[in-house]
């Protein structure tokens, strides 16, 4: 099946994007460029098929679709796509519309952005953060009485790092330096083994270091990145901006999304004999939308594959604070590579770390890095010049990134009080999580693998030959279809699974665990009941 | 003489790289590969001249300078480049070896990062980001004694635009709607004319959305994007990392860095002769390096011109603020367009904003901001597309540009302090670039432009011929020259001419004004001293 999928490439492309090309009546908009390499189990992905309203064909301004950029043409990024902007209107339309729906709001569970819906931010950051902020309060005896004394300690230690206190001056390209002394030494107390500041990269959180190491490691359309599928759709946009190919390797859902050796050697030597010069390999660990956590002997396998075929391991570790089952644990890749015996000269490897999961979930301050390691130095110039294009990023995610790799440690004022707001998010989740996976596991015809990690669950849904029929008469895509329909009769956003890449002929979607405990039964009772109608309605 | 130098293009180009390219002894990096069309004035972009360590020849590590992405080979950026990494070597050893310089500190006067020389941010908006951060202050009966009455007012206001309070949560891929409300009411106070909020996509500083129109505008070398000589180097930069030919056209220094419309017409033409599809005109006004600010009459010979052409105009407009000659106003390319009757569907613009510069100074902030007009819905939806792919840009950064763009009112509490630091820092920034000019102007063969606007000066050095050879036998530009030779007797950091390119034959650098008004008199003594040692050397 797999073999089929890349050799008829080209035709099938063509054929799955007419098929799952959702056109409203009036769609005019020209077609996108034909796509010389995408297999069609990712078609989804390089497809334009957000609503395009029609161009405005009596129009004298110069730019058309037709004379922009084809790599943005092709580029999709389905969490924010058309599933989002149909729930906007019907959000918008609730405000003044209340009974015209069976439901009197919409529940965004498109998208990992834990404190949209109710996740507080941790106390102790936000202090540190609002005193760098307005840093004459430190001067102000009522600032004791508001603040912790952690707090004000951690604030004076970081402007001491920054020269003048001036927190609003661009600082290094790679960060301030002292941050990135705090971060290394967190990663050294995580993994057991030494950081060097000078391998971190802070960016405005983790997608602008994914997009610099494409934008490095990607010429053209030859180079390929072996990534997962399913993925977390950043990676096939960023792939498709800078002009390479997406080479895919199949995770097993029937063994909890496990990832084979012998599958990515297959895909890599596929893509060898196609001609693609394959120059990395994408690994989401905990898994993004599958939310497995590889077991470690899987990452050292990893590790080794990607030594012996000369492979940039970009591993993303963005979840690595988010496993809710005993049964496994996070080990950073570079804690496995450096365990197996390879250092700085044997391994490239890229490590990218977030501020936007994990139980402290500031997606809005865009805080992140990359560790870069194993690079040789004249590569390594280049990537700092890179950074330096843009200067630096912003002051607060950089503060951020230090106090989530350095967070308080027993005997701080605040300790007592972080760790009782962390357990909570995390034990919440993981009780969320279950939640959710035993309610969809409850479905006729759905199957969810438990959410080892990460925020999202991943079912398969079984749809029947009618509602695929259905789909296809409204010129949707079977898991689009069914996720509209849930949207509509629910006011539930949840994401395609062909947003994420998935094996032709299966249909899931993904879906957040985070709405707040106290909403779970109403979605639970919700969903349940539609997905009952939905498969009454089109059960064979 | 421009003719000349676009014809010879690929001979000149490797001649002069040859040339210009600073070779430490043990330079064993391979060669940067040949650029194809980069006229010689414009090498010094594209050529990669930093530092570069010795490839380590017995690496088995699979990524060399040889297999990454040319574009990123191509691209520089001086503004942090090679006299800064000097800089920051010279900075380290000061801390230990202090007798063996004739300075004690290094002045940074390569970047326009106010802050970082002791600018004070703005109370107001850091009251106000404090509060955001941590919202819970708002709570507390001791905040009112330590916060401004309409800080916390503005900060109650700001947090009702976002959904549950939730600064930390990624918020709409434009940027919070409320706020984009608060900009363009800001902008159409400013400009007499109307701004619609769906307009604006809020980024990580005005560099982000540079990048974005960029990537959208070019689809291969072909495709080609008018910008000044002299530059500001993001713009070179960004077009080659996304694959476009930079077409030059050339400000004129004997009238103040004005802009001739024929000269544009001329390069214009050069380009589409040679098959070139040229899709926009870049204008910074105020002018980085040059620091002009443009006559309206020469905007709306602009405005005509791309209009007839067809081009996007890309208005870089950071330094809006930033005008200090009695003379010349900021007006707005919007409000110029729309002056002449020109709509939405007669002419495409983007104009850019940024926290960074102005009198408030929020480089490290990370805050601005692009309003998009004249493009039709579905271009607009694939720019959207584009932003949404890295979700949305820091909230703290989307506040402190909406503050920017509605800063305190007369009657409001903060009103009069607000006025007296701007009115002092805008004063002040004056008086400097009176004094930095004056004293530039005194030197030996050295003439400077005012700076009616920006942070800048850039004057031109008439350097002797035996500078030249000398600077020839070192195998640096002979401003790169100038410039390190500075840096050496002066610890001063300028940047060299040629890092924002300048006719051929000549010779400039560019300094910024902003190191505080009690340390001009130091550097204008250690600059004149300096320099007439160096004419004193190498006079003719």
């Amino acid at each position: 099946m797999r073999r089929f999928l890349i050799n008829q490439a080209k035709g099938l492309v063509d054929h799955s994007r007419r098929q799952h090309h959702h056109k409203s009546p009036s769609f005019l908009s020209p077609q996108p460029r034909p796509l010389a390499s995408s297999p069609p189990a990712l078609s989804r992905f390089f497809s334009s098929t957000s609503e395009m309203s029609a161009s405005d064909s009596t129009s004298s301004l110069p730019v058309t679709l037709d004379s922009i950029n084809p790599k943005v043409l092709k580029c999709e990024y389905a969490v924010r796509g058309e599933i989002v902007n149909i729930a906007q209107k019907l959000q918008e339309d609730l405000k003044t519309n209340k009974d015209a729906y069976p439901f009197d709001e919409i529940i965004y569970c498109n998208i990992g952005n834990p404190q949209s819906l109710g996740q507080l931010p941790i106390k102790f950051f936000r202090e540190v953060l609002a005193l760098c902020d307005h840093a004459s309060l430190l001067d102000e005896s009522e600032t004791h009485g508001l603040f912790s004394t952690d707090s004000i300690d951690r604030a004076w230690r970081i402007l001491d790092h920054i020269p003048g206190r001036a927190t609003g001056a661009y600082s290094h390209s790679q960060g301030i330096k002292g941050l990135r002394d705090v971060i290394a030494a967190g990663i050294e107390a995580r993994d057991g083994f030494p950081a060097d500041p000078n391998d971190i990269f802070l960016t405005d959180g983790a997608s602008p270091a994914v997009h610099m190491m494409m934008q490095l490691l990607l010429s053209s359309e030859k180079d390929g990145i072996l990534c997962p599928i399913p993925q977390y759709p950043l990676y096939s946009a960023s792939i498709a901006l800078h002009g390479g190919s997406l080479v895919p390797y199949y995770l097993d859902e029937a063994t909890g999304w496990g990832l084979e050796i012998s599958d990515l050697k297959k895909q890599l030597e596929e893509a060898r004999s196609k001609g693609i010069s394959v120059r990395a390999l994408v690994v989401i660990n905990p898994g993004n939308p599958t939310g497995q956590v590889l077991a470690e002997e899987n990452q050292r396998d990893i590790v080794n594959f990607c030594k012996q075929e000369g492979l940039v391991l970009l591993a993303d570790e963005v979840y690595q604070e988010n496993v809710y089952v005993p049964d496994k644990k996070f080990h950073s890749f570079k804690k496995v590579a450096r365990s197996l015996g390879y250092g700085e000269k044997d391994i490239s490897l890229v490590s990218f770390q977030s501020v936007s999961k994990g139980y402290y979930g500031e997606c809005g301050k865009r805080g992140g890095y990359m560790e870069v390691t194993g690079f040789t130095s004249d590569v390594r110039e280049q990537i700092y010049k890179m950074a330096s294009v843009n200067l630096c990023s912003n002051i607060s995610g950089q503060i951020l990134a230090s106090l989530v790799m350095s967070p308080p440690k027993p005997g701080d004022d605040s300790y007592d009080s972080y760790m009782a707001e962390r357990d909570g998010i995390l034990s919440s989740m993981a009780k969320r999580a279950k939640t959710l996976e035993d309610a969809l596991n409850s479905l006729e015809g759905v199957t969810c693998n438990r959410a080892e990690g990460a925020m999202y669950l991943f079912p398969r849904i079984n749809l029947p030959q009618k509602a695929i029929e259905a789909a296809e008469a409204e010129k949707t895509a079977p898991d689009a279809f069914y996720c509209k329909r849930l949207l509509n009769a629910t006011g539930v956003v949840v994401v395609p699974g062909s947003g994420f890449g998935q094996v032709p002929g299966t249909w899931h979607f993904r879906c957040t665990i985070l709405p707040q405990e106290d909403k779970i039964p109403a979605i639970v009772n919700r969903l349940t009941d539609f997905h009952k109608s939905f498969m009454d309605e089109f059960r064979n």
